[in-house]
């Protein structure tokens, strides 16, 4: 029998007094949640599904008789690697070492099989994921087979997930899942993690993991800012001085050709696009030591002061240059997009220089270099569009007035005035990405999460028309204070927050039902080897078993 | 030639302009380091020698070369382990896996021998450290080899600690290390950590991983906060239902007896001190879950409403069964002092109960609850000290007026007053323990290890006689947000302010100076496989290589 559920929408502000041992920021409106994670109703899946109906009936699953295959009437057939790909991780997410197992001949009733059906005749095995793609699928599990059917082997990627987090241990150890219907699909396009691999370098084993772990989040962008002021690890094939001179080592410190494609690809097979940064003209310190007259040569009265500023806007050798870089950048990364940075440009360099300041006469720029900012950056999206490639930008940009494509993603991140800027950004016609409530790289004491997972993107003025244009947000970590020893606890579960809010119904806020399903899916996550840290004092029935 | 050098205590409080993608918080007084470390030039020992005099001669060393050796005048002799243990453990830092390789023939000359030196009659080879063990030693690096000399083991574990973070390599990757001596000891007796295996249970592993770090940044006290309301992980050889009840799953979740005497052992081997904390009469919710009677029902009106406070103080089978109890605990933790917690005591549970209100009426009490309270620290404590042992307690019994042995050692953690109760439980003529600064599970954006390092423990009203009474102080890791997923991270280099603060001079203060050394002490620990996370946007010449 199938019952029908609604979702629960019970907010309840509760707020203990404060302990001195073991004291509690209770943030205003944070809800400080001193219990013991509950069973959700829903069981535990992460994010919650759009539309769910669950049943009180369960079926068996053991690992030695249970399979997942394509069904008849799937387009893709057995030589569609993603999905073949995808059926062993779902396995072995269901049944770990208990491949040898087999169901009780007592009993519920045992399921031994989940068809996966791609509806679309082109499953697009071997495409790349994009925004516009196709993430929705449907999943019923009942008998005498479960069935996924998705347009494409994105929604099956998702759909293979959730079926892998419905699967539970019952008291006696017996894998099972109840009678299910779902049917989801992610409220926003564009659902990303930025990670900063200039501050510190990190090891392409913390990306990959980092991937494994947006994967069981749904995420399904990597915003990769590869390269900022202190460090430029991407080993690039057409200037390789580049990572030679700017990286902390050239060796050791740097993200090979071959490195860069398996990070691409492990991302692809979990249905997420790599968006890669190269932000100019500021940000860009480490740029100028393997490559000369990049810079702007910074004076001190009449004489150069032997220090750099941004990228120097006025040489047409600049040009040549990010012509040929960019050119090279837009056939490594296969997405659609690039994100060309454009934060946070210091004009006091460029204003010391009196070559800059002749240029600025000359373009009749007066004291605005702004208009000098704006003029590099017009020409480089210019490069870029001839490459056939969409931009992404940092919204000092936009703010700034530089003529964009109508189709350019406005990246807003300033904290103060975000309503007010996404107002700004969609009623001027951009698709905006909102990131400003989610820098994760700030940590303080006590469930932050909770603050994540309350922010409702779509709260802002505007038309129905200008919130279609928000596409998507993203969880930012940035990396002065983190690399290899701490991304991983200081990641997860706290993008796991952002992850719901960016697929969920708009109406799934409940803190008290995500304080249960979180928690049984970060020690789930913990389970599958990931050091997600707590949320609170509690226990995992499997602890994380690393350092 | 050995050069004199004294300690730069040079502090540049500069704040930079804050910038708003990457925005850095600065206290006020905290110093905003956003340079790249530098060489320090005290090479990288940490916490700093008291007395170092460095000469800019060089030795090489080389693994397949060098030896570490008991001196001939030395009175431990090769049946002493725990040198034996510990020399392996300072040639494994120092040489890693290039244990074949052998030194250049040409070059610096070559050192090939540390002889260890312990010059008490009785080395302690078999003991454990104390409060009063000598840990003073003195290093001297020159030809023909160098000479480490202790009073005990105790010095020379510090010793070889301090010789290995001499060594480092060269331009060409060689190991050398300059000509030095060093003359050492500690700042305060009582250096310590708390790590709470109560709130989240931590693997052995997590303990054994602690207590390497801790050795490795002359820590000398484990504070064992083993269980408290939420679990009882300790499996009593007495009292076996505590656990099995009380801790979160009976067999994956405790600490069996084997497991306690490991860690108890690991950590004498490194001149570690295990302060194991069993905190009553609050703290104990799961007590109550295995032990029948010891916790105070509590009354809704005239009736048992279902839940428990505090331990009963009016029954004498409370009184049974802590005699019982901490006899065990006399008797498994072989340190001469238990820490008996006494903070946090809510009354309500106890004005609640009519039969505690008779108990109140019949000794004269009134409505003093701090009064029943004392009665029954009183009572503990005169049993603790039937057992020979020594006692630490929560500042509150202080405060509360409890009459305590002379030699009790008041564990002062709030955060207000912090001053002021220094100068009245050192004016009452009691040793004191600072914990107040110190609570490193409340974590902020930034370089927060700053405002660790400028705490200086004396700094409070008193006699010169007084503050010889502060023994020292312990960094607390409280574990409502901590686990084996995040704890290390979160601890290192964090604790390691803590550490230099308690071991270096009052005027090793330079903030530059320890950023540079810090900032090579952590890569040292990641070297070594401790996952300390950064300080600021950097580099560590071999990156973590865990998750």
């Amino acid at each position: 029998m199938v019952a029908f559920l609604r979702w629960a929408v019970l907010f309840v502000p509760l707020c203990h007094a404060v302990r001195l041992h073991h004291n509690l920021y209770c943030d205003a409106g944070e809800v400080d949640i001193r219990r013991p994670p509950q069973p959700s109703r829903f069981g535990s899946p992460w994010p919650l599904p759009q539309h769910m109906k669950l049943s009180t009936d369960t079926f068996q699953l053991s690992g030695g008789g249970f399979a997942i295959v394509d069904a008849e009437e799937s387009s893709a057939r057995s030589d569609c690697s993603i999905l073949q790909d995808a059926y062993r991780r779902c396995y072995l997410h269901m049944f770990g070492s208990d491949v040898g197992k087999h169901a009780r001949t007592t009993g519920s009733p045992v399921l031994t099989e989940l068809q996966v059906w791609i509806s679309s005749p082109d499953p697009e095995c071997d495409g790349y994921p994009t925004v516009t793609s196709d993430e929705s699928y449907e999943l019923f599990v009942s008998l005498p087979n479960a069935v996924l059917k998705a347009a494409t082997v994105w929604g099956a990627l998702h759909g293979l997930e959730t079926f892998s987090q419905l699967v539970r241990e019952d008291e006696s150890g017996i894998k099972c899942i109840n009678e299910t219907i779902i049917q989801d699909f992610p409220r926003f396009a564009y659902r990303g993690v930025l990670l900063d691999t200039s501050r510190h370098f990190l090891p392409v084993r913390s990306i990959l993991t980092t991937l494994e772990a947006m994967a069981m989040n749904k995420f399904n962008v990597f915003h990769w800012h590869i390269v900022d002021d202190t460090s430029f690890p991407y080993m690039s094939r057409t200037f390789p001085e580049l990572s030679r001179k700017g990286a902390y080592h050239p060796y050791t410190h740097v993200y090979t050709p071959g490195e860069v494609k398996l990070v691409i690809e492990f991302a692809r097979l979990r249905g997420i696009r790599v968006l890669p940064e190269f932000d100019t003209p500021g940000h860009t310190q480490s740029w100028g030591k393997g490559q000369p007259d990049l810079l702007t040569p910074c004076y001190s009265g009449a004489t150069p002061s032997g220090t750099y500023g941004p990228v120097n806007p006025i040489l047409n050798s600049t040009y040549d240059f990010m012509t040929t870089f960019f050119k090279e950048i837009s056939e490594v990364f296969p997405d659609a997009y690039i994100h060309l940075g454009g934060d946070e440009v210091d004009f006091t360099c460029w204003k010391s220089n009196p070559d800059i300041q002749k240029f600025m006469v000359k373009q009749g720029f007066g004291q605005d270099y702004s208009k000098l900012e704006s003029y590099y950056i017009q020409r480089l999206l210019d490069i870029v569009s001839s490459l056939k490639k969409g931009y992404v930008i940092w919204q000092e940009v936009f703010d700034n007035g530089v003529k964009l494509k109508p189709d350019t993603i406005v990246h807003v991140w300033i904290g103060g005035g975000t309503n007010e800027e996404l107002g700004n950004v969609t009623s001027a016609g951009y698709t905006t990405v909102l990131s400003a409530p989610w820098y994760l790289d700030y940590i303080s004491y006590g469930q932050d999460w909770q603050k994540y997972y309350k922010v409702e993107p779509l709260n802002f003025n505007g038309t129905a028309q200008q919130k279609k244009l928000v596409v998507g947000g993203e969880a930012c970590m940035w990396g002065e204070y983190v690399d290899g020893t701490n991304l991983t606890p200081r990641l997860w579960p706290r993008a796991s927050a952002v992850a719901e809010r960016l697929w969920s119904a708009v109406d799934v806020t409940d803190p008290d039902d995500a304080f249960d399903r979180l928690s049984a899916h970060r020690c789930r996550m913990v389970g599958r080897g990931i050091a997600a840290e707590p949320l609170f004092s509690s226990y995992c029935p499997k602890e994380f078993r690393g350092a």
